[in-house]
């Protein structure tokens, strides 16, 4: 189908293939070859972190996702609601797709649950999903889902997974209970699933790292909530293309490093969507002009893994990058695509360089040794 | 400007072209990524000594650059010879540029310095520079510069960064002290600035880990330094590309692996001078029928780093890399620059695995596992 090309390949994007024609390209791994990435990993990698030696897990994303800074010993996890029938099996693990009202209302009765010697917090992220932050001390994440991840089954038992989380387990145990109740009378919302159970990674931030002053601008929360644990500014911005792109010409001069987040390749991606999937990469092309007429000091334009629509999901595959800087030495590439990139001068690379390579065109950094 | 090229690219050497289409080329980094490197670490690199786990501070590439071993205790450092003024500030990080001669005189005042319980060697690198080595035990090279980096200001008081660099803080504040009153009479050269304190790095000998009876030709100290610390004969030789090549002649028979080292092109990037680093590679190139005639197994021509004379400094761009051997598995390179090297056979990769690929191709190496 489609000639056996890419979305990247089909699109018609003249201003990213005169990037790609004045700059350096090349096609990086995200993770390792023939790994396919989850975004968090993925995105630490771009960022620097080395995914294999800092793990986020998703209650920490979720959590920072809607603007809730974990501390040292908060606990967080996922929250599904969902519908259970009378004998507590799970029949529906969207509840109906409560509305966001309901679920505000809902989190709000969550919250008035009352365990001894720990505070908590019920926060909304949207349609049927919210998160629970277990403020106390002495708490491990690992515990076990207690979503079971199929309908017809009753929600798994929540189990310490290692000694240590023997104290969290009882406490998650007894708020499960009690969110039974609190919920009896709210069907097809009446019950709730846990996942992600996760502390703060703890990372230090890019301005520790490398003296940044660094912003992002993106629309979704899981995003919002990787550059913030990263330390990122997560500024205001609406949610189209269009407005991303205007964002980041208004806190142009404010910052030293943006972090610009397209969702929509990877959605119409994961929907199996080649001709959106091209779309949204040619809506990106047109406003690419609002970057470059800022005239930063390089920019690169990847992705944090490919998501080809043959396969309606992530995938494994190197996933091309370019970099446009006037201290990049220039290679043949005369276009952005995978076939382009592949060519490269960059060559193949780990994701995880990146951001050396970004900063080095920056001018950020000084020489090591003498 | 210079149509986008590189020196390499605009040079005229159809010596190394002729090599590079022979044999197989690729890029190399030489640290990293987007990492700028000194010329140690970047040495040590391609002498296949991984730079981010060898250091070896200034003050022993000093001493070793002329010819002074370190003893396992000894602690060296650089000094510089400059001004002060009435009030002990610095006016003239380079007293004026004092002769040669100048600079002998004062390291013998300065060698005559008595400190209890140790031995003093002072010896002059040339122009304003020096190398202080304080022999004796206990000693830690974890000690801040003297050098302020600046005019206008006092030297900095030496201070331990570490508890066991105490009675080496002590010795060094004492010969300081000292070196005042040997110098105060001497104006332009009234005082010393001490920095890049350092021990030596004890590396294993090429020796000791190839089995190679290894020279190297290169006139400029650090360099001649850095070849000594890995266990290099360095060889006496005249200054100018063709006397390099005629003591590479001289001694072809004598070794079985040889490093020569040429500057110039450094220099000229250095200073920007884009014209004359072309010419220096182009003399660099009449002078390779010298090194083909000897007809070695294996021929690598490469640079340690780049230095762009774009950016008048050294840079973290890839490098240049070309393999010239009967063994080799030539590809559809057909001349020695970036562009040309990035299409190469043997990819990018890292200046720490240029030894084992020349060795291989040097039949210096068995079998690894059975």
């Amino acid at each position: 189908p489609h000639e056996g090309k890419t979305e990247l390949e089909k699109a018609d994007a003249p201003h990213l293939d005169e990037l790609a024609a004045g700059g350096i390209s090349g096609m990086t791994d995200p993770i390792g070859r023939g790994i396919t990435p989850g975004s968090g990993p993925s995105h630490l990698a771009l960022f620097g972190y080395d995914p294999l030696k800092f793990e986020i897990g998703r209650g920490a994303l979720a959590a920072a996702g809607i603007g809730c800074d974990l501390g040292p010993d908060d606990l967080a996890a996922r929250i599904t609601f969902a519908t259970a029938d009378g004998e507590g099996k799970v029949t529906d693990r969207r509840a109906g797709r409560i509305s966001g009202e309901e679920n505000r209302k809902l989190c709000r009765l969550l919250e008035k649950i009352e365990i001894k010697g720990i505070e908590l917090f019920v926060k909304t992220v949207k349609e049927h999903r919210a998160v629970v932050i277990f403020r106390g001390t002495g708490f491990s994440d690992a515990l076990n889902d207690s979503d079971p991840q199929v309908t017809g089954v009753p929600p798994l038992e929540i189990e310490a997974l290692s000694p240590k989380a023997e104290k969290a387990a009882e406490i998650v145990r007894n708020f499960l209970h009690r969110a039974k109740e609190v919920l009896k009378g709210h069907h097809p919302a009446n019950m709730i699933l846990l996942r992600g159970f996760a502390q703060s990674p703890r990372l230090l931030s890019l301005a520790e790292i490398y003296r940044l002053r660094p912003a992002a601008i993106a629309a979704y929360p899981m995003y919002r909530g990787i550059a913030r644990l990263v330390g990122m500014d997560v500024l205001a911005t609406g949610g189209t293309i269009e407005e991303e792109f205007s964002t980041l010409k208004d806190n142009f001069p404010k910052y030293d490093f943006f972090y610009l987040h397209i969702k929509g390749s990877d959605s119409a991606g994961e929907d199996g969507d080649f001709q959106r999937k091209v779309k949204v990469i040619e809506e990106v092309d047109r406003n690419i002009p609002v970057l470059t007429g800022l005239r930063p000091a390089a920019i690169a334009v990847t992705g944090d893994h490919s998501t080809p629509s043959v396969l309606k999901s992530h995938s494994w595959h190197a996933v091309p990058f370019l970099l446009s800087s006037p201290w990049c030495r220039p290679d043949k590439v005369g276009g952005f695509s995978e076939e382009a990139c592949s060519q490269g001068g960059l060559g193949r690379f780990p994701a995880l360089k990146v951001m050396p390579l970004l900063l080095a065109h920056g001018r950020k950094f000084t020489k090591y040794g003498a």
